[in-house]
């Protein structure tokens, strides 16, 4: 579970090209994506003469209403999830983002982080380019705006070529849509089949809930071309080795989605099963942190053979919006969405399953909860290794010294969050899971969250970058 | 897993006296029983000279807001959650209704259905009552008003001597907080003590949030009295066989919620177990229709020694405003709230266990979507016996004949859903599992829509009233 | 000009009969008479079978949108503008009144104050009423449903005959639209026909706007009943002598409107042609406080053959939502609505005519800008007597002992304006403006603001009701 | 009186430097200069470290409230009223517009109209620039970022120098505000001293109402530029004959402003002196179209020795959100605006003044208004020459081929709207009322409109750029 204002999610996208409900398919495909972000949602479809957008802060059920969704109209639209950092800073940061050029009008909807992006941005403007918002991939569109390349495809590499970072991107044009994966594949991007049209997005539910089929993922470094005549590949990136975000598996991905070809609920039960392998422990129940430690917990539960049980209920009617109450009583953060169910944990030796422990805080209630609703023993262990490093590629993770991993050793951790034992999975062990084979070896994942080890090149002016750029930030009061 | 529009749930009640925060701990209550009610939501305070409201449609996240809850000023406070027939009609419907006497303001919260309530307001009416709503228990408001009795409860007593059906009532006034169970004690009502005052709320997971220890249930026909000086108990009413709502276990409430002074989640895993050794059948896995099956699921693979798995994921963003895209692609009703993974499913024989089957169309999708995801077998599990006949004590359920099972022989609803095998629990396993005793007699429970034996009397023409009202309701256009 | 939360502007009520756009009619009715009130908003249809209902806080066009207004299906409908108290307090308050009866459902829309609400409301709630409202003429609603009459005309004069003070009064059931005239005829009401229909309303620019054609205005006492079969006429009160407002003519009316069978615009303008000669001055421009005070000043200009000119500006986009600015640079409140003109004022002898002086804080602040605009003298001139006594009977005056002229001598007043002189018009001149004669007497007017003889007689305990009243209010936070 | 969606207001500005309340001194501007622009409303505020900003569709009223005003914080602020061109498209085209550049945000707020903008806009999108609106003076942004001068104010000039057309601009850097006027002076821009700091607005009476002094009027041409050690001025540009623009005395500035070193009041009071001079007729009463002709109405009625009197009355009400009844009952535009004074109106020889005549529908309404008020006759004066040639400097006229007087004989137009009569002031007497002179040479003054001369040189695709430009139009759906 994921503590808030800590570990965000990242983003979500979609795109359709040929379906007279294109904006409408976006629409549902936000709804499934939901889990991606959860701060902005925005729209824009093209209707064969006239760009039309909706954009807004909230959740995609509160942006779009039948009004304005119906003026979306056109056989083409990209969508955007976000997060955003703090406050309601940045109505003019809700993606997609709309530009003009001497080409036409020009939406891009961006999931991931671009490492360079404030340079980059820093030589725009010095060159004259005027920036509307704070949103790292709007380098991208004053990159598109300079190349004199002539097709679209070839201005969109271009413009992308001197970018570095995690990118999945969706470019709408007038004439096509446009899919790009960045060379190291960091976050997901499939392509599908409607019965009338083609969809990309960043998970396989999308497919499930709009009926599309499947086709395949874009791969990474892969350009794709959606247009009147159907689909174009290229590939105009130098090959890398690719770093797609293993963190997508532990948490972010929705556990009914396939990513990366892989079936997201299969990695996550193989998790729990080799995290019981690698620490078992004596105990009467197996209960998770909802939802997301959930299939986790069934995996440990069958490799343990303890039983599985619902310890802890969650709250799924508690939004952004919750109040807190005035001081005396402050501080529900975690109660008002979890509770402990003492028919189940009173008496026993509870072993609980979460994905991560980022700052330790949400743990440490969690235990005590589990402990005061009559626990005999608290177990916590979690389905992959200790989060030690934060994420350059697009997940908002707190810095370094915020992560408790990063700063305490095991046992002080575990004293921490006041649990009886504690224990991660190892990196193998996630490996194991992952690639559901014996080896345990990573061939084409990042796990720098878990290692420090960054596939794509960061220089040392561009991990301290965010707060400076900060200073000059716009804000939306 | 209910159906939109067919089995609603019914109110959630909370009353805060004798704490500065009264409304803010009202709010959180309201928010832990969301559950019982999302329509509509309001919460009434005095702060020993002015009575405050604040009421409106929607969660109770969308109705309240940091400046109206700091509004709402006053060390008590009652708090309605409801839902609502149909559209937005009727803003004047939303409780605590608030009435000003000769003897003063009450502001009101009920949690129930009367069964007389159009034979009482016809007579009210008739003799010089203006009813300002179509709530049912207006009635009792009026009749308070008429009463001559010298105290508040005996003027309440007196009200609600001759109201027939279900209710749990809050009463507020400028001194006192006032909590009436009906006879039959259909609806739950809890008292709780609170740091500094005291609590009453319908379900336990309020005392829990709100960290107020639980003291009992109000009794059936009991009124209690909270002031200033303390708590008083009255027992007015003659006393009757209690008939609490089974259903309330079943389905609606809170799995981590103390009901009746059993664990709602022990019955719930109970009924599971019951059903598997009455309806066992080869598969290999067992799932649930999320989240109402769950723990009855996993009772059932316990019992059966069928695994339990995670088969269908559930969409929590899906709220009330979804927007059905335009013709063309229609009915995306269940499928954007749940999705089956075909990781779980694909060749299996499955057990799939929900709690109920009210009109069977949700269960038939629900079918659809195991199967085109693969399975092999489908083996629809109710941890229920069939529904036979609508509740007329708070419980929104269509007409006798729109009840599949009324109206259909167990093959003929096996069919219509599609599924391999149908099974419902018997009606002694379920009182098996309420009782935790091997009888499976019930002693004090109601199971009328089970049974069509309707403890509290109903007239001919009483069943038939709703409909006859509804020519004369007012709407909120 | 009219000093904020001093003298509020009453209330403004039109009704709709049989014409297939009732709501909308009543809708445009409501815009004409916006200046009647300007606080809170509502309309009530009837389709034949339901009501239909949209009430709000705010002006007409902020209460009312395309949706809402298509939402009143119907051929009948009744609106009501109103002004509030304090704060927004009070959406239970906002007019039309809707209760249910025996006799199924009334909307009811007062104008007018009743003076022994107070009395009537402590009796009903003495033998059980509910009141669901602080609005005065609840008592009414309350009435209706105790009489035993067996027609709805006759329980609304049962319910009617008890009441004192000033109503016009419009209700509308299933099958007919009534209104009624309280004896003295306090506030106007006239009686329109369209081409479809009829319609009822405070004033004629009503009828103006939806091309109604006047037939004539219900009399004192009067009660007219519109229903299929057309108009029927009651006169079922004992003949009284009139009392009709004369502040409507000072005041309140548009200038476009005929009421009392008297173009409000000949009164207004003979007021200063009155004032003229009674106050004559020697001075270079005779300028208004705009809007109200514009027609006196032309009369005055006329009959003093003093040019008239525009020394004020008034902003017009000034509404009720005007936010002052931080402590440093506080109190806007006249300055943001009006402004003086240096090119007419500068070196100038100026007299400035106003229709009241009610705390004189506003005429201090006016005075004040126009000697700062260059004015070498300035002259204040009321177009009304001096006010000395607050209106029981429908408009919103302040305590006597905040009424300038209730509590200083003339000149005191004169000195606190900062003005080189000031006049009020006679008693005498006003009639002879009203009754467009020479005789300056005065036969069916209420005048008790400049005298303090009140035609409908008032107890003491009346006079005093309303703080006292407040104690108990519910107030909508 | 002009018709809705055909002449519309052109743009507010105003802005603040150097006083702790900047943003709230700023919204008091735009209150009082909501006149010159109603569709939106922005305020752009520095607080020495971050920019904030808030923006809005609708009335300054509606889109600032208490808590988004006091999030504006900082000691320097600019803010822009206008109109929109059609639907609420362009929510991206709100003003100020914020730009990040290589030197720091720029916010910038524009009123007037830029001849080639189209062209300079192609040229920069050719060479890379991305558009984030349609805003005509986005291209100014551009430049500035593209300037290599070393201080902000040379920057500005530079971007400015190759833009042609009317610009009244404000720039807020984080140091200073850089005030600009075209060489021609189209649009008036007014400097004055705020107790602490000051201020900058399109018209005088933002000084009167936020008690700034006058200082003096930015000069055609001229660059103020204000920081922490004061004013300093430039003029940069080649000098040119000024050609303010005289329809700001006609009809758009406030009366009570002081713009073009010549009081509002006064000029218009001279056209109707001048118009009566020329075009005199016996008759028995003048009246003006409020509120735009009064002042003309006034001058006439003094010089042609007729009374004025107010004949129609102005509903100050109704906005912009009036809603149309149903077919049925249409087409009230004029009527709800507007309505005839019987009293004042029949029988009599009526002159009824406007400032100008548009398409003609508005006046044709007027004239059968007052006529079926029962005027004998009605003879319509026009209180400038008539309108030939639409603005291309920033007043929202229709295409000349629905420009009556442009495709109309005089004699074709009176019979059109149905005057008895009808004449327009000549060129000379519009001038010498503006001069005050007996000349009526034009000597500084933009008569486009009247002449179809055009100051400021327009290419042949300038002329017609605008549809074609609506091609590519972003649209906020």
């Amino acid at each position: 579970m994921k503590e808030n204002d800590q570990l965000h999610e990242e983003c979500g996208i979609v795109g359709v090209f040929g379906n007279p409900n294109a904006a409408n398919l976006a629409y549902l495909g936000l709804y499934a994506l939901q889990h991606r972000g959860q701060e902005a949602s925005g729209i824009v479809s093209y209707d064969g003469k006239k760009f039309h957008q909706e954009k807004g802060v909230g959740l995609v059920a509160n942006v779009f209403n039948e009004n304005n969704l119906a003026a979306l109209v056109g056989s083409s639209a990209v969508g955007h999830n976000r997060y955003s950092t703090a406050g309601d800073d940045g109505r003019a940061n809700v993606q997609p983002l709309v530009g003009t050029h001497a080409f036409g009008t020009i939406a891009m909807a961006h999931n991931g982080n671009l490492v360079n992006a404030d340079l980059l941005r820093t030589s725009l403007e010095a060159s004259g380019s005027v920036f509307q918002s704070t949103v790292d991939s709007e380098v991208i569109l004053h990159r598109l705006a300079r190349s004199t390349a002539r097709t679209l495809v070839d201005r969109i590499v271009d413009a992308v070529a001197g970018v570095r970072g995690a990118y999945s991107l969706l470019f709408l044009s007038e004439a096509v849509l446009i899919a790009v994966r960045d060379p190291y594949g960091v976050r997901p991007l499939l392509l599908g089949q409607l019965k009338t049209g083609y969809v990309v997005a960043s998970e396989s539910c999308v497919f499930d809930l709009i009926e599309a089929k499947y086709i395949r993922d874009i791969e990474p470094g892969e350009v794709i071309q959606i247009d009147e005549s159907g689909i174009t590949s290229f590939k105009p990136f130098p090959k890398v080795q690719p770093a797609q975000c293993v963190f997508e598996f532990v948490y972010f991905s929705r556990p009914d989605s396939i990513i990366f070809s892989q079936s997201v609920y299969g990695v996550r039960k193989r998790l729990g099963y080799e995290l019981a392998k690698e620490a078992a422990i004596a105990a009467d129940i197996v209960i998770a942190v909802p939802d997301s430690g959930v299939l986790a917990a069934l995996g440990f539960s069958e490799a343990a053979k303890i039983p599985y049980d619902v310890g802890l209920i969650r709250n799924h009617y508690v939004g952004r919006t919750f109040i807190e109450p005035k001081e005396a009583i402050r501080h529900f953060g975690v109660k008002v969405k979890l509770n402990a169910v003492r028919e189940v944990l009173e008496g026993k030796r509870v072993v609980v399953i979460d994905d991560s422990i980022v700052r330790g805080t949400t743990s440490k209630k969690i235990v005590k909860m589990i402990r005061e609703a009559g626990a005999k023993e608290v177990h916590m262990r979690i389905s992959a290794p200790p989060i030690l490093s934060p994420c350059f590629y697009g997940i908002d993770t707190p810095n370094r010294n915020e992560l408790i991993a990063a700063t305490h050793a095991m046992d002080e951790i575990r004293k921490y969050i006041t649990a009886d034992s504690l224990a991660y999975l190892s990196m193998e062990g996630m490996f194991r899971a992952v690639y559901h084979s014996e080896s345990g070896q990573n061939h084409h994942f990042c796990n720098a969250c878990f290692t420090g080890k960054y596939p794509i090149p960061l220089d040392e002016a561009e991990v301290k970058q965010p707060s400076l750029f900060d200073l000059n930030m716009l804000t939306q009061s």
